[in-house]
């Protein structure tokens, strides 16, 4: 349950409300979303009587909510929110797509990346400078200096910087460089990292883990937003299965069935979903006309060369088709890029 | 590897190339592409000279095939191939949906439904005579008499017929009631009932197992294929996941990747896939965004009381609606409903 | 809800019970329990008023089952049972050891084998006459030929026969050679074969699919006994999942589980479920550790030239090492072989 | 490939190497096996000449690695190896089997089950202070005071004690408190946590994913093992599938495959794998006969209170039967607890 404060309630009809809660034996979490304070109420609510709280002053709505997840759920806001940054919106009409290397691995090929994406129309770039790898003998990044070379990209380009952080400690640092902090599906279930982007106010882009349920996915999601940052992108890019053909495979309903569970903006991640540049164009017209709010593309000036992800990355002209394609599309559902 | 011989070569000539094949130590496996004979050679191939048969009267081509599917393979026929039924055609670029309840329960049920299907668009009606069912105890068809009720619509409607076959005993009797026989998910392996379809002179709706690479689905579609049935229609059913919101987990990219695999056309089946008719429109425009060459979808005139599957059947209004959204993504990707 | 007739009820008593399910408006499955009458009821049960029956004549005992599979359930027979063939009892104290080839190749291959596993302790012959084949490119098996092969196999050593049987049609044939009919991964959910095989008077050996739930495989194996054939052996053999290592993962779990769900013996196939023969060894202990009744276990005399499932067959001699360990674990857990 | 210096060789003879490697255009990845420096060589090393390290002074021995993970593989070390912490050891003879609960809840709690595991014949103490937990919004643990609870269980009951370390930070903290450092499952591909373990001087219970392959869990004590930490313990404690009457499945094959792959200690963990209590017996049996090195078991004093994973907990009773199994087993395979 969750009590939703009025926006010109007073601290101390929120202290009023929380005080009450806690007489009636149970726990309360207080939140911020935009302005408005929320107060989920954590025990034994089954005995729970609501009037006890509807009237009391300062409050707005007591949600009855079902879905164990609960800041995250649709039943909290009707949504779809929206997350604006430096003029670039995610979630609204207007579809986002954020593209660029899987590794930022020097000045040329990052820029190089960066000016290509932007012409065909993406208005945020990625590049990971701490890299996630299965190996401790493949190339982990440039760390710092990748941070350096993506603020550089941005100040040349106007692109959004989007760009993974791997623990706590990193946080403040990428903070600095990024204007989105990505969350990789290893670190899914990191909750002490989750708990980290959930204390900075930065836009958090979420990606599901490789065999993470919708439901984890949203607990995930719930962690970052408990912390009061509200500004929560999720990011379908495909689950484990058996088949071995493909990466991944990509779970083309997670896209509508996260609409009806979340108001937070979803989009997806082609690249890593199929593993295979050939099959990227059909995945992300997929992934639109099934509702995505956007997309995260592999783009790399030279693929055969790169230093990781090297089969999945398209070429600069590649890339130009996809997003021709990804318009039409759009078009085809009402939304546009 | 595979011969395939000139249109016009004469039973004499297939012989002499069957015989040389046999005195290289191979064995030589006969089948009928639309009039041209293919001669698969099964054996040690690894040492073969294939300018011994190039020359050959009669043959037209001596193919290196490096896919272990064989007749399916996109390196046998550069395709995509059309299947022709009645004036239907699948394959080309009008898409082909096939829609009906899950079940035919009764006259009215079925008459109901055909009509509106065909109305909204429809060119296929779809409907189980014989079902397969998990336990023993749920509704398991109205066998022969649903054949008859199906073809009853036929002839009322002009709409075809695609119902499923469940034993090599069942085939001549489906084969006189449907213009399509549907293999489903849980018999894609049962291999005997595949050389039964294989044999029969009638196009064939082969759905992927949920268990099922697509290196098997193809394999599956080579016994059918290896009986000189060439009319076969793949079907990407949603595949089993450890995810359990919806029934299954549609393999979207599936869609592109057996187009690149093999001539043969690719529909999908989002109410399967999905098993929840919330989720079948979202996942529809999908699948046709992906490339496939049509739908099969379960409509029923009151899901709520259906015999089966009533939480993914779609309403006839619903089904019109994921109609009108096929034609406009059909339209984005250069095709037509 | 099952209704368990005396065993000295006349036709009368159970005809009248029937009339009276009839009455009450639900429908009367009738099986047949070693010679008591099981009478299951279908339909609106959750009205139903017990006392109206428990009272009848012949009526032994009402149950009222939860679990979805009725006939299955350990609900219905405390268990476990017994299922005696030719002096071999499976699913007692003594362990059931079946081994041999993948496929039956020659008379001397088999016979060989025979040999060889008899006098390692395994009391049945498997051997594949009739193979379900992904591709149908590879060995299908020698059909009756292998059959006639396995029956002079039986005559000779004394062994009892476990073959597949892959098509209704086919069951007629496999009755007349085979002790056990093994209802292959592929076909569990064949549903007109276990039709078959539940109206034949023989043993089932019904192997669990690769990708089917514990709870399918209980329904799969209600199919059989809905037609009056109680002798049933379950055997885990290994589920698909993501992990390449291994052909498939033994769920080990599943054995002491399905001990909790049913009455039925349970055995395992370390062969299939590890694809590696160094594993069989690890794997035939655990599962007998973790209570099953017996193996079924891959054996070939020359493992390198069998025409199928070389790379986890073993050889005689390594057989009779598993033998050595199985008796030791046996012993463990108070069993013997 | 990796090149293994002698036990004597000097300072100067591992510079000189190490520059011959740089000098073929090779990196060089030092690390260290108890007192030996190993020395693994990075690049392209296709048209390596090897006789050109061979003869070089201090080199014992340069090993044509094949496996991609190196410093965990058996073909470095024959092993198995055996991991030592105050009198007990890991990976020998006798079997180690760590119990305790889920969460540290209070010190009654703790010092209960801590006395009992100890009578049953447990040598490690299991108990977790900061917990991962799928949602924010349940128990996540005591923090510190939980640590402090363990030491002094540990003083009381001379009990060695494994708990689990979620964050780079954390390490120095529970350093000071656990002898065994554990990385949980969804913290497996945590690469900066695994740094910061590496870094520890601690032995390491490092918990396969439970979306992880085989190889993607050696990749990871790789990381470990590359900062010089060679004492890490395998655990394998089921994966995700498909089914889903237990929490996960058990990979029993992977026991005896790590045994073929790596010298590391492997043992299981039957609590997490089933998550129920009634199956925990049956599968700590199969483990062990399995070749395990051990057991990781959830036990409270009171299971239907427990605060996380009270249905996969035994009671002290229960769990004296599964050591008196275990005791069974191991004895039948050659070992004792």
């Amino acid at each position: 349950m969750i009590i939703r404060m009025k926006a010109d309630a007073s601290p101390e009809d929120v202290e009023y409300v929380i005080g009450r809660v806690r007489s009636l034996g149970l726990k309360a979490h207080v939140s911020d979303d935009h302005g408005q304070t929320l107060i989920g109420l954590l025990g034994q609510l089954q005995a729970l009587n609501q009037t006890a709280l509807i009237g009391l002053r300062g409050v707005e709505q007591v949600l009855p909510l079902r879905a164990p997840f609960r800041l995250a759920s649709r039943e909290l806001k009707p949504g779809p929110a929206t997350i604006s940054i430096d003029g670039v919106t995610i979630g609204g009409t207007r579809l986002v797509v954020m593209a660029g290397p899987c590794s930022v691995e020097s000045p040329d090929q990052l820029m190089q990346t960066a000016w290509a994406v932007k012409e065909a129309g993406a208005t945020v770039l990625r590049g990971g400078a701490f890299k996630a790898r299965t190996s401790p003998y493949t190339f982990r990044g440039l760390g710092e200096e990748g941070l350096r070379l993506l603020a550089e990209a941005r100040r040349e380009t106007g692109l959004l910087i989007v760009t993974e952080v791997m623990s706590p400690e990193q946080v403040p640092l990428v903070v600095r460089y990024a204007d989105i902090l990505q969350i990789g599906a290893r670190n899914m279930q990191n909750f002490e990292l989750l708990d980290a982007v959930g204390r900075a106010r930065r836009p958090v882009l979420l990606k599901r883990g490789m065999m993470s349920t919708i439901e984890e996915l949203l607990f995930s999601a719930e962690y970052v937003l408990s912390h009061g940052n509200s500004d929560v992108i999720l990011c379908e890019r495909g689950i484990r299965t058996f088949e071995t053909y493909m990466r991944n495979t990509l779970d083309i309903g997670a896209i509508p069935l996260l609409r009806e569970l979340t108001y937070l903006p979803v989009i997806a991640d082609p690249s890593h979903a199929t593993g295979k540049a050939s099959l990227v164009r059909a995945v992300s017209r997929a992934a639109i006309a099934a509702g995505a709010d956007g997309l995260i593309i592999e783009v790399h000036p030279d693929p055969a060369s790169a230093l990781s992800d090297g089969a999945q990355s398209l070429t600069p002209q590649q890339f130009a088709a996809v997003m021709e394609d990804t318009r039409q599309i759009a078009q085809a559902v009402g939304r546009a890029v």
